[in-house]
């Protein structure tokens, strides 16, 4: 049995990601491909790397055009996908990219996206504690943001453990290009952006910061506080977050550091993407790229007291479309693993 | 039925290709994974990206390690392919990545290796007039270089149309430092490569020159004469050639450059991984990382008499890894297109 | 004494190298600085690397406001230049950095461009033939192209000296991006450019063949034919030209080989910013990198006949702004080298 | 009155820096330029972009080499830099790059570098409260590290004025690939940077927390506790420090914002080099590149408490070569600014 995907949004970076893993996965078929102001295009046009795509045409963006699959992706501005999503029946599978659905706390949604909101929809991170199974059978879900994504992953397991201080996490994320998007600002040119980094849209950071709060209060079983600064980085993707929070008082510092361990490793054995990796080896964006694989490492440092973990991704893949469709495939009971199954591109 | 393949040379960046698409071949199981001085670590700890190979451990690349496998890839330095593929079994599919049986000119070898010459094999690109029939039941397949691989797919089909003249053929190709291998010398450190291009191994270029005028010579029923010269740039993977010929004399500039196209879109109407643009839409190399297509554009410049070929291929897909499992595919009678139908990851 | 200098188009990329390398030009003072869109902006938010210029305000781009000065750089589009230079005085020295006044071929203009030609300047190339003597009082004067400064640096003293064949000179150039302008493109986004190579402006590449074939022609008095590609690379600035043509036949190869390298030895032997390398080193964009230098080298492949010749410079230095200044010094009489004395910046 | 310079180490990049300034410096002489293992080669093999100083061989890094010039930089490995600088005359202006003299507390030294203290000299990073005093007539300078530099920078204003809290400062830093060196290792490869981040040398991190720890107690007048991590970003220069301190309580969030801004603001009023950027613009370490500026911006986060500080050197100019010469100006009775006007090269 295969299942019937629309995407819309698949002219931009996002949209493009979710076509890409879709095109090898065995369990889809690929329906309509929609855009905005790049409808009548063919998508070999716009984007070149989807060889077996090249020849499809993009439809309108339009609720007509998206219903009647089993699943449409939404790869859009914020408050646009929460538009078009309330006219899709309630039996196709929504699985929004966009930001509209992710917030618990309306009040926390009009303070930094300054609109009405538009509801909560299950958060497809399934690697978070009683996440996977909000998933099954769902109907509606809302894609994490990729630094959360990053973040999340990164500390989440010490909190569920009881083993880190609520209220002083700080993290800091760099981030490739890719993730502010395809539109035409010079700040973005090449030029500007090779061989340089920039703290970017600290703005746009902040939005996330409730997102990442969210997610780590409820791990943690109580109000978690962030600092959080993201930076742009002169590549096209990868997210290299560094995560850090305060221990917890322990028996000693060898104690701590084991237990911090065990935290992390048990949190993740069973899972296909997420990696812990053995001690001495550090991270890179570079080993998941194109994959939906995140990778990460920890130390505990006992001089200032803090955890230090290190959470590499794929901003689009894991970050975005690669999570997407793991979320799918849980909501659709396909294996979850199914069409993600690339191995990073290196070097 | 699956297949079973060793790979050498496996933590190098050739070797860690073949094993990134092999990992999701269909129909082989990878057996023996050898390296030289990396023997004995584990493949994660080389080639980070390679998620669902990590814990396996490299042997020694000897003949008896290799041996007692349906197939073997040798991506190893010309001289040290040659000595092991002699000792493997002759009913065994044998894939060199290496020089050393690429040229049909044992004193071309011996000009530009300055050894004795091993002999030629099938040679791997079967895109060229008649070589895909070569390739069915070979056992012993010789990889083409990367740059020869995008200058013969380049200008093959007007030199075997006889629209090109033989004797002034200039051909410039950029390439990422991935092509340069993995070995540690400072004039590839990331300092010194990003933020600039410079002309490199002008020998190691001359040592392609051969290799590239023997297949167009076979394409051309005639001794085609050669200027190549390679450059690095700053990205990890990738090849752009520019490649020019004379066009033969023809009715009218209209009427050439149309023969021209002709010629062209008939050679590679058929071929699933080499492809003509539409007018209007050049090549770049990010359209096909990580994949095994070729694209490329040309045009009929009627001031110079040239004709101009853009091709975009990535340098350790089809222009090594891909392009082998391609070949390997062929031999054993597998679909072409098994386990490289990847997309290009961009952006 | 110190001359007053107006620098038009300042928000740019040529117009804010004019700045950076004025800033510290010992002989003059810079007055009025003018843009089109960001008239009234801070140069300190457009330009931010020029820290001692940060609190200058931006004037608009008018004939008031630039008129009064004793030299006058325009960095605007084609046909903005033209039609400002015409209304400043005629003891005014400007300097063009756009296209208008390059070419003394009207028909050849009006091809390439559509418009009706403005008259030929200068050309301020002084390392060509006759050139140095042309610009000095000079009033007005033509910048060259970065392309073209790039591809005359290298062939001309082969033409001058008679050793080159006319008719088939083929060049391929690869550029850094900010040599495509500071505009906001899709394509030419960080996440578009990082890692990969393209073809880009085939038809701005042509633009550039008429102003070469002008310069290698004068060079060679007779008509010269030129093929020229220009690609796109991954890094913000920086031009690589391989550029080669036939050598007319010689005694021998070994002669011949001698005879060329004493035709480029003895053109540049008294040059400040030409430099023909030792034999053995090949150029590298970033040994240029921020500086007036180009760097040169040149082989003779006596299986094809071709001289290669490659070289480097700086699209925004010596192919534009620096080149523009040199250009300055030499027609108001100062020191050639003065506010050019910079080395590169590597690595 | 030209003062004669020694530079040591000059084959790597701290070296080439020190050398790329001087060689615009008005009051100096470079005399003796020496090298280890390259010794005997010319500048121009190892620097290319050194143009001026092509020509000059490489003597060997020797005491009686040294000796005899009014200033000799060390930009040699830790160890080696005390060895020799033990031998020089008393009133030689002895300048080390390296790490040996950074520090004050000896078990410090021993703890992270495993070897006996060689003593501390006055730390040459003027713009810390009370250092530009100790630089003067000073005839031994420890030129601060790269990372040091940009946190001390980034954070000492806050402490001085009694603004943050001792004890918890997190500082997350990325920087180019040369303040790794350029020795050749199979990580640093262009193929494995290019594209990709990663955490890096959490060893070497540590070797820092001790020197910014030491300079950030100074400014507070109280023992700072700081978890510093720092990340390689694929660019070849350029350090972006993001630091955070918690903000001590104040009347109320509004007043707390300004009396931070001031408190910056102040410090740095009348500074040549560090600049705090006008409300609204954050630091690009593009807008610094190969100039000795540093710049910043801060923001008050009410919501976590913290301060955050964002800013951007070039880790060879100001942090390394450029610090370098402003100490040695300031040392020698020079202008402060003194070889070091030249703007950022940006794009």
């Amino acid at each position: 049995m295969s299942f019937s995907v629309a995407v819309s949004g698949a002219s931009g970076y996002a949209g493009g990601e979710v076509l890409r893993l879709l095109a090898s996965h065995p369990d889809v078929t690929i329906g309509a491909i929609t855009a905005h102001s790049n409808a009548g295009s063919l998508l070999g046009e716009l984007q070149p790397h989807l060889h077996s795509l090249a020849g499809r045409e993009l439809s309108d963006t339009t609720v007509e055009n998206l219903a009647g699959h089993d699943v449409v992706f939404l790869a859009l501005p914020h408050g646009a996908s929460a538009e078009i999503a309330a006219q899709l029946p309630e039996d196709t599978l929504v699985i929004d990219a966009g930001a509209d659905h992710r917030l618990e706390d309306p009040l926390a949604w009009e303070k930094f996206y300054g609109s009405a909101h538009a509801g909560t929809w299950p958060y497809g991170l399934p690697e978070l504690p009683g996440h996977r199974e909000r998933l099954r059978n769902a109907r509606r879900i809302a894609v994490p943001g990729c630094y959360p994504t990053s973040s999340l992953l990164a500390l989440a397991p010490g909190f569920a453990a009881g083993l880190l201080e609520h209220d002083d996490v700080v993290i800091v994320s760099a981030s490739g290009t890719s993730g502010a998007g395809k539109s035409a600002k010079v700040n973005l040119l090449g030029s500007e952006v090779m061989g340089g980094m920039n703290p970017y849209g600290v703005g746009g950071g902040h939005r996330h910061t409730p997102e990442i709060e969210q997610g780590l209060s409820a791990a943690a079983g109580g109000q978690v506080t962030v600092s959080f600064t993201p930076t742009l980085a002169p590549m096209s993707r990868g997210i290299l977050t560094t995560a850090t929070a305060k221990a917890r008082p322990g028996a000693s510092a060898t104690a701590l550091a084991h237990e911090l361990r065990e935290a992390w490793a048990a949190a993740y054995a069973d899972e296909p993407f997420v990696h812990l990796l053995p001690e001495g080896r550090w991270p890179h964006t570079k080993a998941v790229l194109g994959s939906n694989h995140a990778v990460m490492q920890l130390a505990f440092d006992a001089h200032s007291g803090r955890v230090i973990v290190s959470c590499a991704i794929d901003n689009l893949a894991k970050g975005t479309a690669g999570g997407a469709i793991q979320s799918m495939n849980i909501a659709l009971g396909l294996e979850e693993t199914a069409g993600l199954t690339h191995q990073g591109v290196a070097p």
